[in-house]
């Protein structure tokens, strides 16, 4: 929303994040709230689960409807030095933002940042495919080729079908890991940063030519890397 | 569709799929269809790509409909003896099941068997999100429970907050993984019939408890474990 406001709904999500945002406004049906340890809200409507049907954006709705404010964290590229971080370069589809938010989470990633033309983290449907993911991680919108720039000292892995086996590589416990448009993959400006092309082997065979059809969904894709990286990190040393 | 159809759109999926499937209907624009060697198909609609977009499910329509008969492949249990599969129980969202299509695909799984309340794979959005797999990965629906014990003699898998680690086990290269759905996991009765409970370490410290609000969606933990064990199949040996 450009109120810098959004919108989370369903039961397990809004309790998860309530303790890590500002509540401007709480629906949801007695039962959920008497289940609730503390609700610390500034506006509070109590209504029946059918009306909160009527409000919901969910093809199933369950008892809760929460408006939050978005909380205004400064960029700080310092963040990025010790950490493994990802950058998005373009993600279009707001449930793939989410999903990397949540993987991001359970990865212990504690920054992404978008390029300016990622889909909002905002977008309800972000939210929801976070899985209260988005309390936990901090999500920034900058310039990545610029950012890239000022972050050359650390390693910057990308995927590409024509990349290194990454079981082959040893991984840094620290450095950028950037991935593409769903479409479209990495822009060109952002790519000429990578220092490190990194390729998840398919099976059987690894594929002969880039022009294969098959691809791995982006989410997909960095849930792999990131698990591979966080295994090297804890088991190979 | 109920009818023994199914719709696919986009340039990219449509001619990716067309030589896999008999084709009923064809809505394109003389550009697209010009790209394409062979056109194999019942009923050929030439449109300007304004009249694509009038009839597009899509938010970003491109120059192509289809329309294909849903293939009828019968279910045999013995095609699942020498290789890895995949058993879905109960997954709800269709980008879900078309995400895990597609990986399916990549990682060389050649059979998913869904439990019959599981999403349709002929859902628009299942078909869209598989990018092709659906013609590479053959989907059956059965009852979970009742295959399962039909194929007691092979390792069942499945992924659990409490179970082992899963970079600590040694994977067999055939078995069957269960993948549950996305809000309960996977049912009691199919549970019951696991034999290796696996677990996808999160970081940087193991789950205490499965109260945690952290977890994976389910395509991602499907394509972390597929991953895992193409790995140790191509690389521990």
């Amino acid at each position: 929303m450009e109120s810098g406001l959004f919108l989370a709904e369903g039961n397990k999500l809004v309790a998860s994040i309530l303790p890590f945002f500002e509540c401007e406004l709480l629906i949801a049906c007695p039962s959920w709230m008497a289940m609730q340890e503390n609700l610390n809200v500034k506006e509070l409507i109590a209504v029946e689960e059918e009306e909160v049907k009527k409000a919901s954006l969910l093809k199933n709705p369950q008892e809760v409807i929460a408006v939050f404010v978005q909380p205004q964290h400064p960029f700080r590229k310092e963040a990025l030095e010790n950490e493994l971080s990802l950058l998005l370069d373009g993600i279009q589809d707001p449930g793939n933002l989410g999903t990397i938010i949540r993987l991001a989470d359970w990865f212990g990633i504690k920054n992404i940042v978008c390029s300016p033309d990622t889909v909002d983290v905002y977008n309800p449907k972000s939210v929801q495919a976070s899985m209260g993911g988005i309390a936990k991680v901090q999500v920034f919108y900058e310039s990545l080729p610029e950012l890239l720039m000022e972050l050359k000292h650390l390693p910057i892995y990308g995927a590409f079908l024509e990349g290194n086996d990454i079981y082959r590589e040893k991984l840094s416990d620290k450095g950028i890991i950037v991935m593409g448009n769903e479409g479209n993959g990495i822009r060109p400006e952002t790519e000429k940063e990578i220092s490190n092309r990194l390729y998840i082997p398919n099976y059987p065979s690894p594929i002969e030519s880039i022009e294969s059809t098959e691809s791995l969904n982006v989410a997909v894709a960095a849930a792999i890397i990131c698990a591979e990286f966080r295994r090297q990190q804890i088991y190979s040393q």
